[in-house]
């Protein structure tokens, strides 16, 4: 039976008008009752434009409250919200939006001038929109069921392709974060990464679900993120590996207040040294497991077990289920991790081929490699298939792989990611050619068609590419 | 889309297999892990009974961990739970094993010796029969569109009706609590009410999805849960006004601990004047209005409203909706209270013309009387329909009404609460009679057929029923 619940905007501003839901680094803040009301108003402003039910509105923004309304606002339409990550070139943004069929892209203001193959607009022309309309009707409720939100990932094939989230995949991941972190009356979140990441736009619909405040950035910056957790009380903050590091350093011999209790630590395996200084910092970090599939974290280490399972990224959470997809049943086989739980996503938008391959009776097959221990806990030892985590944001050396190939003179093109002391990995390219590449020729192409974090930081001519008996690329031979 | 969860049990005996799960009054308790165990050990003795998925078996019990234990059996096996009142006559249990197609009732010790019209066993008898059998397919996951429990309610029709409470209600009415309540680190729950109330059935499914002990009483007494309070580290307490008072004499000129937060109220109106003596004493009484049919609390005042609207049962619960069904959309204006929600019974079991009568739309009519404020807060003015509630327990007019007049020589009858000092209230009887009655006769029927509790204390013997125009009895005019 499909459930629905009031819109949970609607009802969050009933329960809790005057409590504050957003702030922001300015010292500026926002209630419930005003998100509501401004979220209305995006919603009948964008109803003026002729978007409508079941329309794809796509979203390119740094973070800030205009991008929070509009999201409620589509939700307030039934349009459903493909996010756009701010660093992809012009190039794979419109692949993007013509993927996701998207009739409109709402900008901030810093994307005026790009040129795109759909109708922009930016918040300031949208603010400018009349809102009168005599029959717009705007949902008074959520049917869990439906589509909310697409993000793009690009997996094995090097194809981007849009993760579709559910409604029921936000809740779902909402309250099964709450049974695992509890909830206190003074928790307030704080989001140092981009809302168009599923980690970022989760916690944002946390805010409204548990009627918790988040604190919102710009971006990362070590110095504000210490500042929020130092002086504005805030109780709980998701970071990334790279932001970790820093922090910790930041904070030399000082001390965390009394009331922080989560550093809830996502996007790839942490270094164990990094985890044991954490713990004899009395830093409270929360490893954790997930992706813009599962809706965010999936598997978390709980407040008890932090400390005695270092390393691991925890237990599913109450509603999900994990396994290793071997034929053995036994502890501390390495297989891949297949995850099944109403977090899931039902699939990725027009791409049955990709859903059958990856789909097994509702179960996920991760594409990364893990094991569990004797006691059931998680610990993953191979992130997707060669997937490179650079600073938080995913990179998959086969999308950079069909780019290279596309220039004239490059045959075959292999990537992998290699340590890097400030972002964690970036990608190296190792290709081989039938002509010599002018750099120039082979910089303007990766510019026009990657995003910056995605360009390799080294480029090697090799003769050929290491491969199997089956004549597979074998990425990590790569170089050595 | 039904979703399905790894069975509740299950999943948290492998998050949490050592924390204590329930707590008695002698001081023992039980692990996760330990119920887990206990539980498959009862289901699949109950197996070896013949018992199968889709059978209904009944249980009347004390509070105890066997009836836990046997509740998770059944779940274990995909049996559905019928929960008795240990208070009421063999005649009314009879009707409820029958009404409900039970094929097995299973009990405490002390019911050893009734005689049911269904095959009987004991929690020893059960403990005897062997667990061995070759082909038990104990159930690992739940699907929450199935029937977990029944309870048995009587409503205005004054016959008792099964309401069907699923595995998604029992969830969604444990995560709507949390998004309320908030869920603590050190959280304890005290159960002094009797398990087969949608009240304490409730609590006990929300200690194995927080991961939260409970601490279970086999009956209230002020003595022990002013001791739970004050000495074993109980943070909330579900209770019924007559609790609250008592609690708050035997309290005298103490203090609850600080970790002490919520004394949940239930079960019908409080007076104001308790209200106010609870928030002078600082006690924290939140008030909540739920039934069996919304699987327990669906509207409860938050601790940000506790103090400022005394009187109020507060804002239906994030995912629930409440309408005043009356024509006028005004605040302040009386009419039935209305329910939405996916932790409301989907209807009564076998009642198809009562299911068509109340539900509209998924919009449970509850009988009940109250208004909507200007703030949008629920003041309940009337329980259903001349409900007489009695010590929390629901006693319905038209059901004792119903056993008089099978008494030869009475020709009507019609029943009302009258207050009582230490019950709340209590039912009172008018008759009109066409012969003279014997007082013996009269009371050897009523201890037949009804529960010592729903017994009138006084019987009036008048000429004639006060009636409207329509003939309908007005029992709030009876003896005046």
């Amino acid at each position: 039976m499909s459930e629905t619940t009031p819109h949970w905007l609607t009802k969050r501003a009933d329960l809790s008008p005057d409590k504050n839901a957003i702030e922001f680094e300015d010292g500026n803040s926002i209630s419930y009752l005003e998100l509501f009301h401004r979220s209305q108003s995006y919603a009948k402003k964008l109803a003026n434009l002729g978007l409508q039910q079941g329309d794809h509105i796509a979203i390119l923004s740094t973070n800030c409250v205009e991008m929070i309304q509009t999201v409620y606002a589509c939700s307030y339409l039934g349009t459903v919200v493909v996010l756009l990550n701010t660093k992809l070139t012009i190039n794979e943004l419109n692949q993007q939006l013509i993927d996701s069929d998207s009739t409109l892209i709402i900008t901030s203001e810093s994307f005026t001038k790009s040129e795109f193959e759909v109708q922009k607009i930016s918040y300031n022309e949208l603010e400018s929109v009349s809102e009168k309309q005599n029959s717009i009707m705007l949902n008074e409720e959520i049917c869990l069921d439906d589509i909310f939100t697409m993000m793009y990932t690009s997996g094995t094939t090097g194809f981007p392709k849009a993760v579709q989230q559910t409604y029921g995949n936000h809740w779902w991941s909402a309250t099964s974060s709450v049974l695992n972190l509890g909830l206190h009356e003074n928790d307030k979140w704080l989001i140092p990464l981009p809302l168009f990441h599923v980690s970022g736009l989760s916690t944002m619909l946390k805010s409204v679900i548990y009627g918790m405040p988040i604190y919102v950035l710009e971006k990362f910056d070590v110095e504000k993120v210490h500042d929020a957790i130092m002086n504005r009380n805030v109780t709980i903050v998701s970071v990334v590996t790279v932001m970790v590091q820093r922090l910790i350093k930041r904070l030399g011999n000082n001390h965390y207040p009394y009331d922080f209790r989560c550093m809830l630590l996502g996007g790839g395996p942490a270094p164990k040294s990094l985890l044991e200084e954490a713990k004899e910092r009395n830093i409270p970090v929360f490893q954790s497991y997930g992706m813009t599939e599962t809706s965010s974290q999936i598997v978390t280490l709980t407040p008890e077990d932090a400390l005695k399972k270092i390393g691991s990224a925890g237990k599913p959470l109450f509603p999900a289920q994990l396994k290793i997809d071997h034929n053995k049943n036994e502890p501390n086989q390495i297989g891949e991790i297949i995850v099944r739980g109403p977090m899931v996503t039902r699939g990725y938008y027009k791409r049955t081929e990709a859903n059958d391959k990856v789909f097994e009776n509702s179960w996920l097959h991760t594409g990364d490699m893990g094991y569990l221990d004797e006691q059931g806990y998680l610990y993953v030892v191979d992130r997707r298939n060669d997937l490179i985590i650079s600073g938080g944001e995913n990179i998959y050396p086969s999308e950079i792989e069909n780019v290279l190939v596309q220039i004239d003179g490059i045959e075959e093109a292999g990537v992998k990611g290699i340590p890097n002391e400030e972002w964690g990995m970036v990608p190296a390219a190792y290709i081989v050619c039938s002509k010599p590449i002018e750099m120039k020729v082979l910089d303007a192409h990766l510019e026009k068609y990657l995003a910056k974090y995605k360009r390799p930081k080294e480029i090697h001519i090799i003769n050929e590419l290491p491969r199997n008996a089956a004549n597979k690329l074998v990425r990590h031979r790569l170089g050595k």
